[in-house]
């Protein structure tokens, strides 16, 4: 309360811009702000930046889910991983390598604002090192299990075909909620199905409601390590209009809410997190950058909460 | 997949750009660039490009309603009708000029692309003159029906009287869905009902929802022609800021892909569809061409849809 | 109907501007442009030539209560209060004894527009000189109900502490609703519900829904006169970017409307309104000021019901 | 300095707004918020409103031409005149019987603000009937003397055109400043020259600078009365986005200032100006509002100190 | 004048579409959106379709040139070139291969659109692979010298090193003009002039105007082929806030026009144009593209009057 | 070269974070986001994020003035003094109290990052402490110079005002360049010129030129320390829009660059600089915090280029 809200340097949440972790910290903020994956719009590069100010707001303590940020858990803001703009297979190596410091302490949980979606494919590299196959919790408008763009080439709809065909995912324990939109081809979903994940497209979701589908995210995702990836076209575009492909019939920024907050049970199992596809620019009221990191937020919650509740 | 979705020459999806129509096209998208009739806000001669502009992202198959658009529909981008800006009658004769030169392809179904609302009464009379008074499937804030405006004008406010004063439309077999906003007068609403038609109200489609509203909408249509048209200010301003006359109290992006999806009974009686008062001059993030992109999207698909389903 | 909508000078709704009131006007708007209360984002001083801007397409019937304003109740545009930008507990005194002359006619119920939140603690001085202690009607994400901020200071965080400190509430007939996002402290909300006023917070309002919370603010209202409170970030930051401390995870247009609407049972007892915190500077499509304009029709139709169901 | 600038009822500069003129008002701004004449973009309607929300700012004193506004020149912002969207020649009827009657006062110089140029002719028409032909000091970027647009009609392309044939310009004493941009033909300035205006085009007054293009109007000039009109595409679309046929490689802030400045031997000669193209949806940051404003600011300060130099 | 300008398929000036050249064609418009290459900003893949949609208001005759585009020269719009996104040298490879076929007909002058400005060097190729080694006519504010970004890769900062590296330039006949803004190093101007080609930085060209300049460039460039590219970061960032690295300092629109404008004496040697670094997302009034296309157009006159004065 | 410009935490020119001065720093970036002075439009208190949001693309070597930043000086960004937003008085004295700890260290040359005009009254208190009466190195459209606004009270307005009644400025030493725009009262350039400032005003610029200002300040400034302040409206609001009372007819950034590039000859006499005004929320293209950036870096410059050449 000394400093008014929208003073200092941007670190999310004005945390210490730390670079130097040790296993006291529990939560790490990563910018990952690559986007040369991206097919239609681009400037994800921007997100990190972008949600970093508007987290200017947050406060510490989230009603919620009734806990105090900074008294269950020690967060910083790392700063950023380097890439190689415009050379995706490089950068993918040298992020895989960022990633893994992060990761060599044990004690902190990582949380990766991209970037376009592509960053997901070696983030979990890094996380299968030291974890194995993990479950995957995946909130996103497209189900990015594209085998390849023009000719081969990997991109931001790729990451999650060349996840399963690394072993890096565990099928049997993961699902991908939110899927909608126009397609390439009525095979396009057969894949979700076909390696046993759990899928709830859009329309179904809409129809189910939420708390019938995070009784089923929470009876598919078992035992063992998860990765949570959240891309913010899930979110209507109207909620968020500054996104790289945007799909009408989304859902609300109290949806989301309610969609994280409700994963308390699978919380002490995520062993990282990404929040991905934010692109300032397309973005007038930055209306996405702050949900973005009210969402980011509510991350940080849930893996306090797992540390209150341990 | 050769070229990226941003590139090439922009008609709507890219379909190819065809002017001279035969029988064997099934959909076309046409575009009628006039806006004179605004009597708030104009600009809507930008709607047909703005939403070719949003159109890019579009692929083939509507996972919705399980249909390949192109493999059951043959689809083509006629371009704009002319008109001459500031000229409200004189335009008008052109456009039903237009409109005929399409309609007299038995094979087409047309989706008018607007324009201000105005242009629904010459497109209308070109519809009338080929298959008689038809039921009008009518979504709106507004219901269009005034006198005049400003002395005995006509304006965007008025084409719908005119069409039953005229006898284009049977109002037996016609709705309007969605009105709601302050009026002039207790009196506005009084004409859809004494004629005969169905009213939904905004207020009313709130409480009783999507399903019944469609089965009410379907009972009503009975057998027949049929002229869908759709006001992007049915929508809420805020998923819809771009357009002329905004009434706040809308709904969403995902109810309105859910009404037109649920047209499919009618989809076979459907003759032609416009998509009016698109305004891309007050749509700083395009969200709102994007979504009546989708939604015109949701036209063709139901005509696909008739076509596999034939 | 003699002149279009869009044109003359910008009083609200094209009202008379009457700065000499007198005992047979009933509905004055009357705008409040002191912002220098606010702790995060700046600007409200423009709030109420936003929201006249965008009053012009609101039209005298309103069929959600049939209710013709000006038929029931004659209004006007009383145009600005003055303060002294920079100076806050002088402008207080400015606000509280300009909003004394306008209450000075007993025929009057004010509505008034901010400006920040921190002119409702004037305001309700000057309520309370006439009416003695109100019950509060609140609609907000924040319970503004702070102690201080930066060392002792009055802001937009700390109006009805002061007003409770003063007597000028009265708690037991009040009601916050829609308080959400994160807090400082896990105290903050104690004050609300040790006081005896009615919360109902943001997550408990999309649950429990709107009928019943209407019911439960009608009961706690009891008899005796209102204030209503209206800070435009209670509606989703998607709806109502251009505020101040936006919350995410909110309401939408028709959620206000119908919340507004329900309230006829209390419309004799409110004895003035406020809207405050609308910032045209963060909301480049116009839809808060169109939001919050149409959300002061709702109001002063509450009052023309009151009028006309006497 | 009691209100600050940014609080109360907007008219232009705050004045006061009289519909009732009489022989004592010196200068009355006056709307003309008509843009059907538009034939590439449109919304000059609200350009009136759009001047006075950005006419705040402006205080008494012109340091440039020594006068104090309201000292020398009683003002008053008289409203709009009225107008029927959509309809071109019976709106042009409407708006030389308004200007009529403002011109009915012999003590008053009105400036018009436009609306979209075709707003000229009627202007023309009604200071015709009064004052004979006028001479024609022009800014623009195109001469607006097309015959006709899209078969016979009018529209802001033609507005002087229509003036020379009916006599209502004097040719001789006529001046066009700033022409430039692509044509249609080779043709098109050459009735400029015919006529025996002086033309000045953008290269030409670029190469020569203000100076000596203001001793060659104020030549030509001659004796007897003046219209001075200003299309805000003279300037340059980086000062002046919001207007509707943009010109690159026009003039800036700077230079307008000065050429208006320049115009003190012609100031008592000048019986009317317009200000005029001016569209607020294109003008992202108010700059164009901005400088039309000041600019109106100018024309005001040159009547006034004809009143001081009398 | 059958069409109003804003109506149609939006190709540039609404040329025809043409992808089967022919020795018929003149000036050929060419898209190249690929913006892998940009370091900071990205989004000039948008560029070619906001140049053409603010082409629509070109008309045929230019009279600062006195030339008639298409009576001396037949114009089409090719459409765009493909690329993979994300994918620097293979694309980069698509792009010489598409270029080439463009210069199979000998006839035929392409101006690029980019994309960013890594495209000229593919561009370059196919050029030297029909005509030699070509003089540069540079407009830009960075020298595009660099060695090698982020550990040996090619991006939008090193085509011109690579291109004399190649030899596909001839130093000696050429120039860069308009260099300014901060540098890494000292040592970054000094290659250009060690090459020998002409050097006139910002600062230079301010103090020392345009028309000596243009000798020097014209001087300069002796006999032979000349490829001219023009970086729209050149201009100064308030006439083109759309690009990818702006610098404050720059120049306006008129001083672009006449810069071009002044080239006639090189128009026949020109066999080659490109026009860059625009980007949509950045430009919120359009005046970018708007700047660019009526550059394409100076381009295409230059052309035409080569054509028209052979 | 191993990060991308975009990526990491946002200093200034990503300068180290720096809270602890020791007397190895020579120049200190210093924010001070304090805005409560502003009479018209408010939100400066966001103007050092934007400016070092986009102080991302400066590099370390200005070829202008042949000096490479960070080898002739130490630089560090020391974050942001604090204050009590809503509180003048309050927050100018601990203004003046942060200030003083960054003076404290001899060999620091501070930048301030505004924030309004109100904080160059504490910062120069500050100054005085130090070094006593200053020099005024002052650029600006207004004089700021007015004893009180609304009832006494300091402002945005008012700062220097009270530095000549204080005793801190020495005013025989003083300048203030670039006035301009209407006023209140004919006397409000008078105090200038009478206390023996010299005095350039816009119009008298634009005529005469830059070099022969840049003699007349270097003139007046004598010997003895000296205070730079920068306020943004100086620039015309076309290159400026984002600041709080915008005056057309200003300068643009290659003279604001050459202006402050020709005081080489003062550098090493300036204790201290100001740049204010910058308001991001109306600054649409972030070029009036890009323009502010770079003139907070030839600031840098000039004091580096003293450090070279002492």
């Amino acid at each position: 309360m000394e400093f008014p809200r929208y003073s200092g340097i941007r670190t999310f949440m004005r945390l210490p811009h730390v670079t130097d972790l040790s296993d006291e910290v529990d939560i790490a903020i990563v910018g990952v702000p690559f986007d040369t994956g991206g097919t239609y719009r681009v400037g994800a590069r921007f997100g990190p930046g972008g949600i970093r100010d508007q987290s200017m707001l947050l406060r510490p303590y989230n009603p919620a889910l009734d806990v105090v940020l900074f008294e269950h858990a020690s967060c910083v803001d790392y700063g950023d991983l380097t890439s190689a703009p415009g050379y995706l297979p490089e950068s993918h190596g040298m992020i895989t390598e960022g990633a893994a410091e992060v990761l060599a302490h044990d004690s902190v949980t990582p949380i990766f604002l991209g970037g376009d979606h592509s960053i997901s494919l070696p983030l979990l590299r890094a996380v299968h090192a030291k974890h194995g196959p993990v479950g995957l919790v995946h909130f996103d408008s497209h189900s990015d299990l594209w085998h390849s763009y023009f000719d081969g080439k990997d991109t931001h709809g790729t990451p999650f075909r060349r996840a399963l065909e690394e072993g890096l995912i565990d099928p049997q324990r993961s699902c991908q909620i939110g899927l909608r939109g126009s397609l390439y081809d009525k095979a396009d979903y057969q894949m979700t199905v076909e390696e046993g994940m759990l899928m709830v497209d859009g329309p179904q979701l809409h129809k189910q409601g939420i708390p019938k589908t995070l009784e089923q995210i929470i009876a598919k995702a078992g035992e063992g390590p998860l990765y949570l990836t959240f891309d913010i076209d899930f979110v209507d575009p109207t909620f968020a209009p500054g996104t790289g492909t945007p799909e009408v019939g989304g859902f609300n920024s109290a949806q989301c809410q309610q969609l994280l907050r409700g994963l308390t049970p699978l919380a002490r199992q995520i062993v990282a997190y990404d929040m991905v596809e934010v692109m300032p620019a397309y973005d007038p009221a930055d209306t996405t950058s702050l949900l973005a990191a009210n969402l980011v937020y509510e991350m940080m919650s849930l893996t306090a909460w797992s540390k209150k509740n341990a």
